[in-house]
């Protein structure tokens, strides 16, 4: 989009509504009223939607061919001068609408005060919202999968890596760094379905609303949907003016995604911590400090984690905006644009640098499988061979835990005790019973759909190429 | 859910965990920590897990048909002692999933320590919470169905009863009661809609996760899912242990809903006022007041209208809780299951008192078209007519605008003008002029899809019904 | 502030960091990380920092005078380049700090590079933040105190001017327009306090604390905080380059207070509504619509009450933010301007709008007070005159409750009752009866501190102008 | 508070505002709407101001002595009756008041009947709220000040111990561990101060607002106010009925002290890692697994961090619940108390909670020195070496970044280097610096207030003992 800050002028202009009035707008009412400055972002949008009103009501007979051809070859132009920043914005004409339309008029005459004829802002401003945010989605969709792919990627190349898994943050069980990252993988499939369901009720268009009850003009809604490439015509005008839901939707879906990257990025600030040092984020994607020379620091994932209040934030506002307003299109309806088209933006650029940076990432198998040997983390296997021997699973537990302590106090793990050690808690331990403990043993044993044996990961791995969307 | 806080007792109870452990848990972390006290409520979800688990492990032959008839018999003993409120919760024990099993163990010894065996709590909790939510949102969508039936019955008696339409609350339109009506029902059509899309993601199982890297028994996830209904297993061990989305995607669905209940609310306090007086809400609907005798208050819509906050509130709770965890499970986790339970509450009271109140609401048709005459609500309409007379939209919006100050300097509206006083503004104007300002004229022409003339809104009202989920 | 988009350039700089660096940022990194876009706005303060922070270290011997007079003097060119709109601000550079200081050693070499002694971005952004945040909250309590004045004003101007008094949004007993006004007064004079109270804590300097533990130079930071205006210094290093709290209390403050315009607005847009019509907006502050031609809509106080969404939205942007960080100074705090930014933009404008509307507001006596003679508003007099002839106050209640039924069925108010009427519900009540079913009787009988008697009135506007901050 | 879940009762009572209605509430409608669910916890409140109310009536003469007396005598009995858990609660009665109120008049008799002169539920709801707000406030402060006294005798005592400070999670500089525990004192000093300034806005009396208007009885609102400990009472009725202004300013502060915890439960959480290990949480304060025996988890921090979520959830309902109500009292107010009550004990909880375990946690003094050996934390005071040489700041930053990359790339720190290899990066370098480059030297070097200089800790720490409120 170009940038227009320069150019937006505030000189009077007469209002296309000041019939009834005998006042002008106060200046500051006027600056603080008008949406150009951030809705001119819609102009491609607004400029598609009055191209199909034009071509469907020249189809009902309301314009002539020839004024049809005018006001496309007009919007042509108008797109034009947008484009190449030629276009002057009026804060005066209050939103990109008016600003088309007005400057399709100086541009054609007639023709161009007829274009508004069986519409109003109020159903105008609603298409262009959908048709954007339709193309936004799509566009989302492309980075998600981009980001899968990489996920998937890495998936496949570390499914026998072993790490340690956490819960509470303590080592919990041994796990391979290709389940883990296909665990993200899941949460980032649940989000592209969501924001798949949140376009089928985005792609509905609300034109022939007109202000709120429709219009007496024998317009064919189902016309310009086609054109415009809308699944349905919204089936009732009070709501179709009124309606935000779709723009709510969408930031629900946002946020859960954002929180999913939120999460993800907490883990990855973790592992390149020293503490941790389990990968490498590369050098491009992370900055130094202007006061401390040694610093690397992972402004990547710090940043994104901290663009989920961003989004969070924007959800809220939408919730109390719409919250107790009365039918139908109200002006607080204006300040539905800037938390959308921020929401959008983080989106994207927090997907895109993901995407980049997931597939640059090292990791540092050596460490990760040392820090697995760390905290008991077969434990629980041990447990599970004493089921098998026939102790009941909570008595196994209670040995277990006392061989634990045992390890504690003497600073060792499960697998470094003799075998007569660990019988003096249960005599239902063989020699076998080493087999169990060990990293890999533990890992192969999770044998089934979910578990995290590096064959399961592979096929899961497999499955999930094929399962995004 | 009997109630229970009477017979909850804190005795200190020993640990299933406590083997590695030197000290007891201080008392108050211990009550700090138990969610005994809110997640018994899923104690009919937790036996139904337990009994399909335990049908599992001996189809797979880790237990003995006998130890499965011991374990569900034990289990049917459980539950009625809870449902006839003889069961003696613990907070020492925690949470449900220990209150359950260790009276089962208590009830039939060694076989109730085996059934734990293959799960984790981590797992457990979170398939209990999925079937009780996919309960919920069955009982949630039969409430949202009786309301939206209700409107869709209002709109076919109200079809052709008008009533000014507004924006920004001032007299915009005519438009017909029937109409507006059906612009809600849209609304709840959305919700219905996302509550299915979300149960979609609700209903896959988690269980066979076990704490957070599956299991190396040798458990059929599959065969547990048929059992419990659920349409398919996670397909990511530490995914299903620490996702909580579904519960974030149902509060966000929770929140329009309300939000939109909330808009409704405004609407009928706006009408019950004595300002507006478009509506008589049935007495036993309202409470009066201990100081003024004469109040009659709209308490069921205030109420649900404040009611938003409180689950826009629940949903910001969620979304805070996750922002940053990383894997797998967290203790935090434990946070998720109090605004669920009360989204849930606050949903389904608010549409089932909605659905009661709706059916019982008496419409005062005079007074609404009373107020449809005020407020030049046909302007539109003879701006329209210029146009068909081949002004142009904006010259005929400019003609109109002035004939609207002359009626409000002089206190009359445009159809209460002489011809000639009409024609001071347009020469295009003639007689037929005043059939297109009349009420049922301006409705009557807005006679598309979506528009609310009264045939398209008897029309809209016999597809709503079909349109019901 | 100069727009300075078009000049923002993104060559390559070398960064100041990159010592230990191997590979460049990745470019579209560099743009997503940067906060010059944004944090440009700060330059003044960074300015003024800067100014204190080389003027201390020259006092302490760190710099000597000479180095101290070419900084001051390069810094007054930078300031002038940047309000001038002729400073090149580079996205390379990151940020304003980064911008000013490369600027300022391109200008006077050596010297500028000695001036980030002793001291950090960390702390620099938290000195500039706070230094700003001051001067915006003195701009909004100056906004909020004429705002303040208005409704001052107003309540002189209509201590006597009856309206009815909702609750429920049902009429409850008459009040004065001006008792109404100071309610509102009220509200605000609460939000100058909270603002101060918070400024005592935004007014208190980083400076010093380095990039977390403070510095090695023999500083003095007594001195800064004197030249720059600050009551104290921070007492923790670490917690002075993490600590966000300021801006999260500033923000809740400003929730408030936006929560409070939001409910003026909703009211002002029921009064200017055709079924309450109590007062008239003027039309400088309204705007029309595109489409309906008579529409004259309550803009200003529609988009207000809608843009207290947006602050909420905020509040909760940054709570999260801050939710879980560990110190000292993450990347994630680089969220924390643009929705401080936006809500001082907010309060300012809505304030300002508020103040310049509400002293230009006609207000309708006569319809507010033909409204209040609707719905019995004498009820609870009635009862208060039973009481005062024996009768207890729950039994008073109930034979007034009988009234206003027969008042009910037969559409008349209590004051148009026959005394026999009114006596056959009581024989305590007598012809004197209708002095106190009078309006005016109503409101002067309200005589004590907080009622609304227009004598109480007239005294609480003349305390209101004491209490104004 | 006696539990009364067991005895609440919803047979039909007559309702004291049922002289106008001719049908009684719905069943549903009566549950639904009520509220002794929850605000009969404010039972000792209500019936402190009703003490104070029947005075003050006496004092005024609206009372007898006698009256008064009986009407002290029947609260005492209620109030006694409630705390031995013998009252009756009837949801018919809807409310606290109701339900004390009629269980007086049905002790008493008549003078009961005469207690609601000149009040309403609307101020007596309001007063009670303050009242138990007010008490709540006095309570966390000190539970505020026992953990700060915790976190002042941690710093005490390891006012000198060593360890890595973090930003950005990556070592950054030396720090001292006391120095970390001041950090955490300064956030919660600011909170005690917050919660102090928003007291002041709480201990103001509303009663006397009455219904919405103030009354038309001679009272005395002053009397009432010393009575009850309040410093002033409210300027204006109707702000008084419908401001909740003091709740949600309490929520607020509570949000941010929540935050605060959330960030020391993050780095609790962290230390208690394998990897980091710097603390040992007492077994006391953790639980275990039900499948895992080695697990020990951190759940008193976890728990703590995920009630952050609660609390901004909270702050958004009452946000949300105040948006765009009109004046006064409305029925969504009834919603204020739940979020509210949920704040107070979630606050009460996680500060008592921490208070004990800080109290009792173990430092690893070693492993943190050991830890802040690693990732050159000493880099900064080698730049500023460098300085003190003579080489301007921003080039003794980059022969340091040289001199890390080296460190990277050999596995070396700086302290490890020959004093060749050191001196190849910049001449100024000379065998003094390994003195800098000590922890020990880099930690005391930083003498200033607020640096980390352990004598600059025990200074702080010693006026932090000064400052608690």
């Amino acid at each position: 989009m170009p940038s227009s800050q320069g150019i937006i002028v505030t000189e009077h202009t007469s209002k296309p509504w000041a019939g009834r009035f005998t006042e002008p707008t106060d200046a500051f009412v006027e600056a603080f009223t008008a949406s150009v400055g951030f809705d001119q972002r819609l102009y491609r949008h607004d400029i598609a939607g009055s191209r199909a009103h034009a071509r469907m009501l020249t189809h009902v007979g309301v314009l002539t061919q020839g004024e049809c051809d005018t006001i496309l070859q007009g919007l042509d132009r108008v797109e034009q001068e947008i484009e190449t920043g030629q276009f002057q914005w009026s804060v005066s004409l209050e939103d990109v609408h008016m600003n088309v339309e007005a400057r399709l008029t100086a541009l054609i005459g007639e023709a161009g005060k007829k274009l508004h004829t069986g519409r109003s802002r109020n159903d105008q401003v609603a298409t262009d919202i959908r048709l954007y945010l339709r193309d936004e989605i799509d566009a989302i969709q492309a980075e998600l999968k981009r980001l899968q792919t990489a996920l998937i990627d890495l998936a496949e190349r570390e499914h026998d890596a072993i790490m340690p898994g956490f819960t509470h943050l303590q080592v919990a069980q041994p796990v391979t760094f290709g389940h883990h990252m296909l665990a993200w993988f899941e949460m980032l499939l649940r989000d592209a379905q969501r924001l798949a369901d949140c376009r089928k009720r985005v792609n509905v268009m609300p034109l022939g609303a007109a202000a709120l009850a429709g219009t007496s003009y024998p317009i064919d809604r189902e016309y310009s949907a086609q054109l415009l490439g809308f699944e349905r015509v919204t089936e009732n005008s009070l709501d179709a003016v009124s309606d935000r839901d779709f723009a709510i939707e969408f930031c629900a879906a946002a946020a859960l995604l954002m929180t999913h990257l939120s999460r993800f990025s907490e883990e990855l600030i973790l592992w390149a911590s020293a503490q941790f040092d389990f990968v490498d984020i590369p050098d491009s994607f992370c900055t130094g400090s202007s006061i401390m020379p040694q610093k690397k620091n992972p402004d990547v994932p710090e940043l994104v984690r901290g663009k989920v209040g961003r989004v969070n934030g924007h959800l809220i506002s939408l919730l109390t905006l719409m919250k107790g307003q009365p039918l139908a299109y109200n002006k607080d309806n204006q300040e539905d644009k800037e938390p959308l088209f921020d929401v959008v933006d983080t989106l994207r650029g927090s997907l895109k640098v993901y995407a980049d940076m997931m597939a640059a990432l090292t990791i540092k198998r050596d460490n990760m499988e040392r820090a697995a040997l760390q905290g008991f983390s077969t434990a629980t296997d041990l447990a599970d061979y004493l089921v098998r021997q026939g102790v009941p699973f909570r008595d196994a537990h209670e040995v277990v835990g006392k061989a634990v302590r045992l390890g504690v106090d003497t600073g060792r793990d499960l697998a470094e005790m003799a075998l007569s050690e660990l019988q003096q808690f249960s005599d239902a331990i063989s020699a076998d019973v080493f087999e169990v403990l060990t990293l890999q043993g533990s890992v192969a044993a999770r044998d089934h759909i979910g578990g995290t044996a590096p064959a399961q990961v592979k096929a899961a791995a497999a499955r999930a190429r094929r399962r995004v969307l």
